[in-house]
């Protein structure tokens, strides 16, 4: 059974409160609830970690080998600015899929640039909390 | 059962002869059979397109509406070129989700924008062939 | 009696399905129809075609000369990403007046750039399907 | 009856004088009575007015409220620098419609960018004297 | 004896009438035939293809493999717009070599990118109709 | 007692008839006789100017000097486009405040320049008729 | 009675020290001492924090609802860097003020974008100390 | 005898007064006293004007002819935003010399483009007020 | 005998294990135990800090005076996003020295601004470990 | 026969010692005896010159009427950096072709502007050592 | 008597045969002898020099301390590219005087950037020969 | 012994004269002692070398290779405009190290970019002659 961790960034706890109209009326447990379900019939056990602290975003990045299989990351607005985030996915060797709720490359500018692509095996992005769900389903086929 | 249209743009039938370091050493033909199979399974029934010509990936798009629930569209080298493309797809109901093999953020400059962003539902990109399968997944499930 | 063609371009068929909110509710073929009772009243015969296809739009431009007095065209998406588009109008000696339905200038970043404009005798635009009569007029009068 | 106000901006009023290779012989004055025997025959009343500052154009605009149907401006130079003009333009309910002799997208960099654009209901650009001659049309039929 | 496929882009078949005092007053069935003589007293075989469809020059590229031994590639416009072009010819194995009448860094700025260099095999322009001339002579003596 | 000299430029008359979802529905009146009350009690003397003419508003700022102990300024749309009313700011030794209703950052992109800053003492920026009365409270204050 | 917290950010507990000729000579203490003894008059209650960690800043500004009636907040250098803290502020429904020392767009040009802006309620920048004394009368006659 | 007019953009009636680490310490006329006397030795007439107002430069500018022989033109900071300035010397067929104190390419970016530039006869800039006086040999001499 | 503090910023823990194509194989235990000996025999004495967090390095930063001689900075990807880390260097009065071990000019383009540079007393880079050892021997000889 | 200078620019002195990935293993002398013997098979009489010096070059170029009917320059990175080179080309009546071994638009960004194109007559780039030939063979048959 | 250095810079010793278009039908030699002519009279005495080798200029120009009052500068093509002739004329303490003949801003973008304004005392161009007349008249009467 | 060339570029000879504020007042002469001095403790041979001249700098550097171990290189103002620089430095298999006095990341905009990062050994900046000296260490430790 793989053992994947949920790894969400900035200002995601606010989920639900924080502009609905863009990110959906689904709190960030209630898609975690959603997400564990799902996983356990597609195989995977799933751990979950939000933090609005770059730095904690690193530490558990750092220590993903031999602990876990995959990550799945939504970096949330650290996507754009953090280049830290990317050197510590380019250093672990446990693959990292890329997620967001809603597709960066249509909103501000500044929102278009992701540091973690071309590191992250992979992105999806654009399906709301079902982003999360097609990052579960590559780690369960792949 | 939902009928999914799977729309390839330019050089995408040369996949596997076409620098497979990048795109993989499946042909078209391969990985479509393969998406076949898995659809099934999801209860989705696929067709498959490819054209070299803008026109006719215009021409395909605009007749969705009636005939398919949805589009899984890999526009190649159009995705960066092709205004047009993205007024299609804005024009038609049906849902279109955009896939690409490699992650076009990782690549060349002139690689990075994607005109499509914003008019489709969503997108998938990096996974190689996976791509198309995430896509039909997310058909599958909502 | 001028014989003057109307070239529409990529999507321009989709007209009153697509962004009604932009580009108005009408029909392209109740836009033709209009354009046809105002040209007689003008002295104009006019001709209509639509294409997705830039090759197209292309082969009738370079067949422009000794067949018609002129052209209105509003090449759509093209208008932005069609350089080859520019060169045909440049390289017939028919006056081709180029019009749009809204104003591109006042829309998103990548539709300001018009490679027409310098090619074309004149712009209309932004009068919604008038602009392709005050093109006639012009035609009418000149 | 429609009472429309002509608009004209800086150095207009040198039109015949000014490089005529660019804007043509006819002066301003002839240009407004040509223009007025048209308009008669479209049943339109025309005011005429031009001004080097910017200021006495913002004037005017301001006060197109009740007094006008609707006005044709030709901004000149200040098309390009004056951001006041587009709020003034924005602030009235009268439509504008913005002219130019030549299309400024054909000519130097700095002359690309119009502030009207977005503003003005739409906009007639590169037909010489005519490009009036079309915006009072609009106003005849609309 | 070597066959090399002479492939031309849009508007070229307009050459002659097309702005002469860039492209000079020569017709492309003039160069043609002006060509074939050269290549025979150099050991080369031509074919020779010109299309306002860039899915068509896409077609004729991934089919050089097997049936041509080099290319010569005047892309015309599609040379600046087109990345799927520089995809194909990425994709066969087969020498293809662009060339250009005139010298597009001298021209327009959006004529200065190239998307076909690196990919091609080398370029050769600004010396009008003996630019394909100087090509086959590579063709002919590598 | 401090006299202080309110300054508004282009445009800022319409206030309460232009876009009263971005500038608010009182008038210029309005908020003036408002700000005259709060200047009484907190020790200021207003006098008030408003003008559509860059040069009334430079003649104006370069006679504050030995008139006015300062002045609260909302240049409008010259705030980006007259690097002559930075020059007059610079060269008068009375401390002048920036002011705008909305904040210029958040709108268009020509209107995140502002020319004055760094000039003026201060800045304050999108509390509606508000930032004029903070602008008086630094007067009162300093 | 209003409570209002006052957010510092990164380096900003260093006033006094760092840079005086920019920033002034008193303390961050001081500062917040004199704006404690104003806000009592002006019938506010406020509470203090400084933080050089972003997500400090993240976690501060998440927990205002409820427990604060607004919240000044000068970001520091953070201000042109975390698109994190633009997303904290409008995920509160609480109104937060930026504030600034001196006026950033006077500054390098890297301080010149604030991702606050257009975020929060509005702008106080370059009254130094005052600079927040003024934001706390905001908050007073709102 | 020539005649030329000595024309004065904004701010520059505030010489002396204003930065004079930047501009020197004469005032505009002392400075314009000083030329008087230099020019009746060169065998040139000299009249002055001065204004803050763009529109008053325009006009003057386009009133040249017939009236002088020549004008030395400082624009002040209109040099930088005003393309209508450049129209109207463009219009002229008297000769205009761009004189600057101080040299504007080694001071802020946004005074780096002239647009007078090109339209203007030459340029003389950096001298303080003998700029003013190498215009005038200029004229004296040619 | 002066006292030095090695600071190193995010991902450097992982050093050996994160690319050592371009890192080196070395720890950053390695590296700091090799510096240790090398400082002794300089005279300095060392203490070592890493942190994946900005706040952590930034509280670190502005505790230098009176501690340390100064300090050794390798703030790695922070290096070219954090203006606050430069913000934090000025305020201190103890001389930090900028080092990397590659060179950050030959990588990607968004590696090549340093916000530190200007601030820090210099810079090394490019050496590997050894870019460590050369700001110690700035310190041991200045 | 007709008398050719092939000029050869900084470092090409290195060929086959410098980067011979990309420049060949072949010498310059070894490139110029094998041009020297072709061109007397196609009726050339060639000399060859090479320098580190741009003035070098320069002088050479200036002397080229009356001594020679042609040049061939490579004159590699000053290709990218020398207008003075440009102006040279362009002073003499004697044509120029510019060469280069590799594709400078197939490498790096500032390796794309060349400052010859448009000065030469023609260009010719990408096939290694015969790219010098294909230009010898453009003087032969022209 | 003042002495002073007029010293040319690249392909200026071309002049007469040069696009005389833009640098007028005069040779060097001519307009040094003019130069020297009109010198006699102003009280200045002239040496001359011209080189296509920027450290020949560097050489001359550091060595003006002690042998000369002053130097007018016409570096030519250097004047967009060289940082290092900026630097000499910031080391030297004698004035030098930038010249141009035409005026560069007017003509290709490349020419716009001068690295020597803001380090020389002055610019004076546009004039064709007589710009160095209006040099040498300030080194007369300064 | 290892052999080492201190190689210094453009206006450096002019150390102790130019802008000592920025470089020091110490003259090129003394810091080349100083240097010598320190290096036969380090067990270094020096020679020396300033050149005004590209191509003697170009020279030079191309016959390091069988003469020196090494070369420390203050290319001065060609750092940031020759590209022809790095071509010798990448085609010489001697390591150069690259210094510099002041850091230019933290001077003008035109001196950040260093065309030597990258093809250099390394970097050294902003020590003042101190920069030569940590070079020449790295050569007696590695």
């Amino acid at each position: 059974m793989k053992k994947i961790l949920v790894l969400n960034g900035p200002n995601l706890n606010m989920l639900g409160k924080r502009e609905p109209e863009i990110y959906g009326a689904a709190t960030l447990d209630e898609i975690n609830n959603s997400l564990k379900q799902k996983a356990g019939s597609m195989g995977l056990m799933l751990d979950f970690c939000q933090s609005n602290h770059e730095g904690d975003l690193l530490d558990r990045i750092q220590k993903l080998d031999g602990e876990y299989d995959g990550a799945v990351l939504n970096a949330g607005a650290f996507t754009h600015t953090s280049i830290a985030l990317r050197d510590a996915v380019l250093a672990t060797s446990v693959p990292v899929v890329e997620v967001h709720l809603s597709d960066p490359a249509a909103r501000e500018r500044y929102r278009r640039r992701s540091y973690l692509s071309g590191a992250a095996k992979g992105v999806v992005s654009g399906f709301g909390a079902r982003s999360y769900e097609l990052a579960l389903y590559w780690f369960a086929v792949s």
